[in-house]
């Protein structure tokens, strides 16, 4: 079985580095990864700039890497179109330094890296540990890599992707697994207005979840009870329930055309 | 009626320019956009680097406008929670110079913007001119002009967005209106390797679509028959068919837990 592993968080953090540690155990790896810090890149990809591609070695000479001068979805990208000789069976994202859960997940790159693997044909897993400071990724490594272990035998369908989030702690303290739907998460104050040395305006992006409903059965709620959520993402954005509608509006002319 | 028009073009493109000036004509206008060429940015934020926010003038001076240092996404962001100090009844962005048609759309700060809009709770309208050279928004701008007038009304959705494209030449070349589903684009040839003046290997985006399949209902095969496309487009990305599957999965454990 042959993994490609990418991130967002760039590829000398300590989030990858845990992911591929674990995942040589049981497949070949291949790290395609930013140089640079990615996160909330989104789906961007570089379209009027070169790219620049340098091998990376780990320490661990077994595993090869690229270090790609661009976005997380350019790393997926280039491995798939250029850089690989042979496709992977799995990509998988991470693990990402910071909760990816509820609309947030439109904005990261960890995620969006593995929708590009996804948008290739390729199953795709992102996974998250759901803290800003912690440095354990161990528990978060261990369940992605027995999740991959139950996806060897080709049940995850070919255009589909898994956003996992895993609880901070150790593996034992984690309350168990839910697959879950995406909440909502929404913010208040976010934009700090600021004034820079020369008496100048600026605004940084700041922002603090404002405490929401979020059901049972979503990736917040999971995450708020300690345990791992597991959210199957898709990515065809038509809205099917207003397409009916409109082509209706649109016949009877309610109107449109 | 009030809108927040944007784009990922930059304030200073000829589309945005088209579309402000048409829209005048029905609604109180407000641009916020992006004061940098933004294409293929996605749905990008920036919470690394402050954001610099500039009182931008066109030539008429009774529409005010925003010059943000930022994407598509922070444009629409920062207005609706900071700059604006009523809330918008609509969101439209646009005109792209070039098509945002199938799976494209993720990579489309142009689209991004508008779901930014959406995710805020303002209906939104995201709109493409198919072609990279026509300087002709003329029939693109009317158009979109023609829809505002109808969700005047309020018959679009709270979170809902709507993904406009529009083929060049003049209006009355345009053979009708399609309300369709996002199709498929596929690349092949995505990246050129290219050497630089110094011996270094270097890649650059690149890409020639796949003729595909894209069945009659689709906004693909809508733009090759000269027909607008309007795409519904929502922001769930929820698998929903395979959110089932694996709870079942879940419960008879067939495994996951």
């Amino acid at each position: 079985m042959k993994i490609l592993v990418t991130n967002d968080d760039g590829i000398k953090a300590p989030g990858i580095r845990a992911l591929r540690d674990k995942l040589k155990e049981v497949a070949e790896i291949v790290v395609a990864a930013p140089a640079q810090q990615q996160s909330a890149t989104g789906h961007s990809i570089t379209v009027y700039h070169p790219i620049w591609v340098n091998e990376y070695r780990f320490d661990d000479s077994r595993i090869s890497g690229w270090k790609i001068g661009g976005t997380p979805a350019d790393s997926v990208k280039i491995a798939l179109d250029t850089l690989m000789m042979e496709k992977p069976d799995l990509v998988v994202s991470g693990i990402n330094q910071g909760p990816n859960l509820a609309t947030d997940v439109l904005y990261s790159g960890t995620v969006s890296a593995a929708v590009e693997g996804a948008m290739h044909g390729i199953p795709a897993i992102a996974v998250s540990l759901a803290s800003y400071d912690s440095p354990d990724f161990n528990a978060a490594a261990e369940f992605c890599c027995s999740l991959v272990e139950q996806f060897k035998t080709g049940k995850l369908p070919k255009f589909s992707l898994l956003n996992v989030n895993v609880p901070p702690g150790p593996a034992d303290e984690i309350k168990g697994v839910s697959v879950t739907r995406l909440g909502s998460i929404e913010y208040e104050n976010a934009f700090e207005k600021r004034t820079d040395p020369h008496g100048r305006t600026y605004y940084w992006m700041a922002g603090t979840p404002v405490q929401g409903h979020n059901a049972a059965d979503t990736d917040v709620a999971a995450i708020e009870q300690g345990r791992i959520s597991i959210t199957p993402i898709h990515f065809d954005l038509t809205d099917y329930t207003l397409l009916d509608e409109l082509r209706g509006w649109n016949r009877s002319n309610g109107k449109i055309s």
